[in-house]
């Protein structure tokens, strides 16, 4: 292990004892992981690996552009595989164990003789197959499918499904390449660079990390793949329906890119599978493309709940501070691999600015996907509603459900990362781990009511006493925090958000971290055009939202915040499993004198209200109604 | 003449004298109406209509839906004859009368034997007429074709293209109705029914009323004609691309229509018509409906500046309050015929609030639709832009291009009304006519620098003294009003926006009328969510918008306008043809302490700043840049 860099504890020798990762953990593997089964059975999706005779009838029709969702119905199978085994990983289950299994086999039984693995060419179009990486997502299936054998075979041992998917590789690995014969592509979507990346941190096959390195170098280089094989297929490349190459990051050359473009899914792929890259061949070309992106994400085209992607026509990016409230798309999706994208830049470079976006997207914009009860989705996460935005019970894309069902049952593996001589504690909220430091076995325990309180205490407890540093993550937006060891205040080096303590460790230590929560108000910069005169409610990782739910009385849209008005926290034990609601005097604005008029000379009348706050990513789970996360703040 | 009625004097019948409309006039006489012929010959439009053999390919292919806009081209050709005819009455044109006359020429050769008329189906389709009402505007184009010569016999007393149109219209009365063989049919947009009155008004001939009350009174019956015809084409009725018959208004009877839903044109047409048809047959339930339709619209569904149907998708109606500023649709076309509609209200009803509604959209919704110099023009009329909304040379579907020139030219037929014993003055700004009151030809003659002075003077002058009242309209905008007659002070009586002024009038007869126009605030409604904290401006019947061009620095956006800043008007002359501008101190905002980051826990700083405002419909005249009707409003 290079000294100098942390590696992260994988979620699997992560414990987690605090109540609100276990509660939306318990969730998730007994309800929304076998819920997802279901669903895949029920709408065909399992079915469709069966390829009986004769071949099943599309089941989603082709769209405009002659395109079926059936065709990544692949990847939806390989990431629930994925969360299953992540579930699996919590408390072993036969059943769950069959059901994979059953699904393994179909796809062994699909598999071509020379290795290719589609559902959809295998036995519909089986001559079309690697025509179109543009758009049809043959190599994003295998990356999903990639994945999910590799967490089956690290859960459970089995190789079956392992064993399938390296033959694919191979074979893809054979078709794709800069040898003689060879095509010169890459994925449309890029998904399966990082399972590359997965499968050689897996086996040490360096050939897996040469792949998923060709595929991010080749892209977007000229003559442009995607306009020879469009006129191989006898179209008109620039009647691309996307316009652009912008819109799949392959404009331009991965590692000559500074904007992020097009598609936020594709791009965010993109972006993680580049810091892989820029890790394992220490990379620095890909690095510094990452840092570029990076900057410009965060500082011109990120919702402040983490979402990203404001437009839905290409699901992705438009312009800096473009960020529309009531139409922003933000894609669960594209969430959840800004954390994968924010966890991976992390441990390139130990810097609380990456763990600070990726705890933001962690807890709003991708927590916000799943229902509280765990099994209704949000495909794209609007910062302001009417109430015309209701959670889905399923999604003709379907992406986003098992994204967050992966996401959240291994959540525990973006809290703590070592290396020989360190420990660095990223998330708090009770996550226990050990490991080998400085060749003496450390146990670590962090416990806390963190989200909803600052205070963690982490105890440290090493087999035989032993000099190491802890780093604890000081969150960009907590203000005078605290430290203790051992009952004992210190004021220790605090560089890039983490907190360095450096000592010799003995059994029984304890650290206490103080960090102070109160609810405060964030504002946009003035380029943000739609939160000019508008404040958003934080606390601690939480953002805040007004919904009608707690607030009736008509539209949440016509409550003013006063600028000065003191935000009262309040944790109220009846609302879902325990929340830190806010509060504060506030007014909501009715109609004046020409009470039925749309417009009228004088203002409209301010009654004295009170507004009410809860987590973003609570809401809509009750009854159906407006929702607003940036309010309209009166500066009188 | 209903005695209790007043009737406007049509625009062939005023002349205008006043500055304003003058300049408006003069642009689209000499270059709007003249550029538009230009632009239907190259764009093919008038080839069209010659069919050649072989017929000459799609000039626009056609879309997802299986559509083409070369379907409607008819009605494009129709409305610019209309437009040069209103030309025309202004002063002669023997060169515009020769390219009308070859036009007529093309119809009355593409005429079928049976009469009917569709330069589309006649050659490339024959088999499909009368096939899709629902989706394919033969009955539109009719009647914008009717329109045209209707108004080319007015002004030059030639009836070849009215002979011609009286054939199709024979055609389309013998094929569509209740009696055997017939069929129930009505068009899927509306237009030919309000061309049908005005064929009624100018021969007296019945059977084009009972036809143009036959398409509104069949609307919407049960069993539903699109169903039906869908079905006869083999199509699923559900299949309709618009999934609801809201969309062309047929989803109830047309009397029974409380809420404005669907497409706005088609909305503002039907409406139109509906109370020429109150008017005609005295069909109290189509005015009772008409009544119900104005207040929904006008109290929720009406943008500021008179724009109408937000959402592009439907190119309609949403949902009450539903108003979103940047994305807002409102279409040119449909202002337009708001204004049609309100002045029909208006005669069924003189009530100021109609006429201020009209007088809204004409100076500002639809006005803009013409650019300044007068070959350009916007389709859809946003309240908001960062910049990306620029005039277009021409559209794709140019249909709002002769909406305008047809308004324009036809503007002073908007100003005036009689009656037996009464004269009513709608609009000021320099209108002058005669008409014969109480049997004495008088002559009124009103003379003012309105829109941008509230001072006008109305003389009157009978040939003989003669006792008539005169109704001045009071806008809804105008507060103090004074008046006098002869220099001395009246106070008469004010009914629903008109002042009375009831006397026996003799020549030399002077009404000063002050009309006071202070810039003033505007607030919406609370329930107009995006209107919340912000304020328009207005001054008289103009509505104000910020623009980059006058307020150079960055967007617009980040203007913010304290409630109790004082608003400066000034006269401009050095901007177009002269333009009062208002202008107030008022704030920057600009990144505060954390300056690149895009949120931050203190507010932005907001430094000083003057805001210009200029009229709604003269921006996007000059340099690219962003602009803003609803400024973010500072209360403190």
């Amino acid at each position: 292990m290079n000294k100098g860099a942390y590696s992260p504890v994988p979620f699997s020798d992560v414990g987690i004892t605090g109540s609100f990762w276990r509660e939306r953990l318990d969730t998730v593997l007994s309800r929304t992981i076998p819920s997802q089964h279901k669903k895949l059975a029920e709408v065909g999706i399992l079915e469709s690996l069966r390829l009986p005779e004769p071949v099943p009838p599309l089941v989603i029709p082709r769209n405009s552009h002659g395109f079926t969702v059936q065709v990544f119905w692949d990847s939806d199978v390989g990431k629930w595989i994925e969360a299953a085994s992540y579930a699996l990983a919590h408390r072993r289950d036969p059943d769950v164990e069959g059901k994979i299994d059953a699904i393994v086999d179909d796809l062994a039984k699909a598999q071509s003789p020379d290795g290719y693995l589609n559902c959809w060419y295998n036995e519909r179009e089986p001559e079309k197959r690697w025509t179109n990486l543009r758009d049809n997502h043959e190599l994003y299936n295998a990356g999903h499918l990639l994945e999910g054998a590799i967490a089956y075979f690290r859960t459970t041992g089995k190789r079956k499904f392992l064993d399938v998917m390296e033959r694919y590789v191979d074979h893809i690995a054979s078709t794709f390449g800069r040898g003689p014969g060879q095509k010169r592509g890459y994925p449309g979507h890029q998904e399966i660079e990082l399972a590359l990346v997965k499968l050689y941190r897996l086996t040490g096959d360096k050939r897996r990390l040469d792949l998923a390195f060709y595929f991010i170098d080749e892209r977007g280089r000229e003559p442009h793949y995607f306009t020879q094989e469009a006129i191989a297929r006898g179209e008109d490349p620039k009647a691309f329906w996307a316009n652009t190459y912008e819109y799949n990051q392959s404009h331009v050359p991965a590692r000559e890119q500074t904007r992020m473009v097009g598609h936020a899914v594709r791009a965010m792929y993109m972006a993680s599978a580049m810091a892989d890259l820029a890790l394992e061949l220490k990379d620095d070309g890909l690095k510094r493309a990452c840092e570029a992106l990076w900057r410009d994400v965060t500082t011109a085209q990120m919702y402040v709940t983490g979402g990203l992607g404001p437009k839905e026509t290409n699901e992705g990016f438009t312009e800096p501070y473009d960020l529309p409230n009531e139409t922003a798309y933000a894609e669960t999706c594209a969430s959840v691999a800004l954390i994968f994208w924010a966890h991976r830049m992390l441990h390139l470079d130990l810097d609380g600015a990456y763990a600070d976006v990726m705890e933001l997207a962690l807890y709003n914009s991708a927590l916000t996907g799943l229902s509280h009860e765990g099994t209704h989705y949000f495909y794209s996460n609007p910062l302001e509603s009417r109430g015309q935005h209701r959670r889905w019970a399923w999604h003709v894309c379907p992406c986003c459900t098992m994204n967050v069902s992966r996401l959240v049952a291994s959540v525990a593996g973006y809290a703590i990362s070592t290396r020989d001589d360190g420990v660095a504690v990223h998330l708090y909220g009770g996550f226990k781990t050990a490991a080998i430091i400085g060749g003496v076995r450390v146990a670590i325990r962090e416990s806390s009511d963190y989200p909803w309180s600052g205070k963690a205490r982490i105890e440290v407890d090493p087999e035989a006493p032993t000099a190491f540093e802890l780093k604890l993550r000081l969150p960009g937006w907590a203000r005078d925090a605290t430290i203790s060891v051992n009952s004992e205040t210190l004021a220790p080096d605090v560089t890039r958000g983490y907190a360095t303590i450096a000592r010799t460790w003995t059994s029984g230590d304890v650290v206490d971290l103080d960090l102070p929560t109160p609810a405060e108000r964030l504002y946009a910069h003035p380029n943000v055009r739609m939160d000019v005169g508008r404040v958003a409610l934080r606390r601690g990782p939480f953002i805040y939202c007004v919904e009608e739910a707690d607030n009736p009385g008509g539209h949440v849209q016509a409550l003013t915040l006063q600028r000065w008005a003191r935000l009262k926290t309040e944790w109220r034990a009846d609302l879902f499993d325990g929340v830190a609601t806010l509060s504060a005097a506030a007014k909501r604005l009715v109609p004046g004198d020409a009470a039925g008029a749309l417009y009228a000379s004088s203002p409209p009348r301010a009654e004295d209200a009170v507004l009410t706050a809860l987590p973003y990513y609570l809401w809509a789970n009750r009854e159906t109604g407006s929702m607003q996360v940036w309010i309209a703040e009166a500066t009188a």
